[in-house]
């Protein structure tokens, strides 16, 4: 039971060493099962050379663990709280990838500067501000996913087009329709927050991707008349 | 048939992962046959580790599918357009690397500021500026090809001569007599971003390289009485 | 004898390349035997493809040669005086690896940024200011030691909770329960430098985090209800 | 006949991608024999994916061929410049390494702002001036090891403690007693090259390293009563 769960949710996770998104255990991806209404998610604090498909954890959207004898990740609250605010994704990543923590430290969006960005999302991404001090104090993993979904609300961004976040002072989270995606989206984001930084170092007064060119180049990608890829 | 093409431009296509210029699918490599009067191209959005032989796609110079199942990369017509007007060129290598996208983004030609610049070209390497909106809401890739002659024929370079350019916005393009070179070219141009990047961080002042240097490596590398290599 | 204490103090060694924290023979890591009185420590000038373990040294804290026909560490006497004042601690690592580097010599404090560095100390990373000239000139290791403690001292930090340290215009040292737990918090610092670094070039007026996090990451991780990892 | 001289100097070129100190061809290391008055060198434009050590060729002290089938490095009379006005060298290593062709194209001299810097010299790292026009028109690599000379007899600089150079507007070079120190050099270089450049990014106005620090790390590892290493 879980099986294909658990493995699907275990390569993506194994991806985030191969892709240098992570050291130790500095990461996270999940899985959902939306017939079940649980998701997989790695264990807590395991080192990614040690992690197997039977330590995934399977967890429902408020958390409680299901299945798996060990506990799962810290931020499982977090997860939940988005596959139960957000039905239409499938996967979430998390990392402490380098540049996308900086911009995240830097309390910064990260400006739309060019077509890598616009082959991805149209929007700036978001880097949502540190909570008040009472959400940290109180229930932290669970705000999280509140102040994620607050900061989309009040931008007027969708989870559906608008697939990554920073999370002000800490780091990014990225999602998508299954883990697979979610870990793909973890790592353009992070080649775009090194693009960018690098942009803003040679020239501070570059300018933003004009509106043209934002929308032709998401268009061929995820438009309706979309000519990027095998159309599968 | 098309046989030693495809493999050439499947070949040429597998260093990019190799040579750190592409992550995922960001890049696409093609290769000439002037004879028969197509190219060999990768096909869109297919992965890497994916990509065999028989996938590369085969088409003439207006961009039409001559042989292949699959669809050809989304820049095939700044492909086709490129042969069709600059016949001296056999292969053609386009990335997102992560330097070369920098300068592109911040809209600035890269100054040659030492030898490693003029062992391979004398003149600045060309930051092609962003599109018209009307001929980004036209046919976009085909435009993307007359921008990039528009540039060359405003600054009065030689493609023989100057075999890479950055698209500003978006990110570099690179030919030469084949494939091949055309990927070597595209390396070489994102380690002449970053050292320029670099220099201009350490010294904000730093002065362009004085003409006769330019004129030395250049000549001892393509003049002709070069001595650089084994002369074959 | 020592059999055990030399494979633990070598496995430790051999992660330094392997984590990318040193060239050459840019470090050193030990392990303390506090029944026995004594440290295993890498010998001097060895290349990490040569190092065996037989070719650990074992010392005691006053850096005299205990068994190991090799030289010690030229660091050797640094480790002494810090396993002899500090009692709690059981592993040491000592590299030039690049951040670090570059903020030691900078002679600053690391800011904490972020909950990347909450998550392992809620202090700044202490840089220790170079020492007079007649302490260099004097029994310079053993003063080395001597100027961290007092560092440690003068900001009334505790190297149970604050478990690195930068020596200014030098590099990093770290410590830990064990070798391997020294190790791992070299390459926590050294990752925690870059982000820092890439943080204050994106926003030179980034804010520290502020205290609610710190506290939050913190203690869940190290606090008394730590719920982070499998509490093993 | 030489063979031993070229497996030496081919080991030695074989280090130079495993270091990360070069791409495609753009290095070139030399190893001399005193006694026969030659020394082996990289043929030019060779790929290090297909040198073999037949490939090497050996020059005389005027850069005449002696032995192999090969063109020699284009930058051979740099090299035989060295080799005849420096009898005290044996081995010289030339790379096109990132950082420190960017301070060679800062035309800054490498401040000695650390202990990894003292470690292996205590002066800056020079960087001579670009050459007047009737030079570079000139013998051009003949005058490159002028150039190189002249830097030193104005700095008052002995090549047997400084081991490296930049040459403005191009590259480093490094020697030593042999080529496998010289590329050992050239790592160094690059790394402190590096270090330095994140220092002054982190604090522009990072002070030098101190004079007591300068000399006791650069005696303790070169001096008189030198302690690293096993002494031997």
């Amino acid at each position: 039971m879980y099986k294909q769960l658990k493995e699907a949710c275990y390569e993506a996770n194994m991806q985030l060493p191969k892709l240098d998104l992570v050291v130790y255990t500095f990461g996270n991806v999940s899985e959902v099962d939306r017939e079940k209404g649980v998701f997989a998610i790695k264990p807590s604090g395991v080192p990614y050379e040690e992690l197997k498909v039977e330590d995934i954890v399977i967890v429902d959207f408020d958390a409680k663990v299901v299945d798996g004898k060990m506990r799962p990740s810290s931020d499982t609250k977090t997860h939940a709280f988005l596959y139960k605010n957000w039905e239409s994704i499938g996967g979430i990543c998390h990392t402490h990838s380098t540049y996308a923590v900086a911009w995240a430290q830097a309390i910064m969006d990260i400006p739309n500067f060019g077509t890598t960005h616009a082959d991805h999302l149209t929007a700036d991404i978001p880097c949502a501000p540190p909570m008040a001090d009472h959400l940290i104090e109180g229930d932290y993993e669970y705000n999280t996913g509140q102040q994620i979904l607050d900061c989309f609300d009040g931008k007027n961004l969708s989870p559906n087009e608008v697939e990554m976040v920073l999370v002000g002072s800490h780091g990014p989270f990225a999602w998508g329709k299954d883990a697979a995606k979610a870990v793909y989206n973890s790592k353009v984001l992070e080649e775009i927050a090194k693009m960018a930084y690098l942009t803003l170092q040679i020239n501070p007064h570059a300018a933003k991707l004009k509106d043209a060119l934002v929308k032709k180049h998401y268009e061929r990608k995820h438009g309706k008349n979309a000519y990027y890829g095998q159309g599968c």
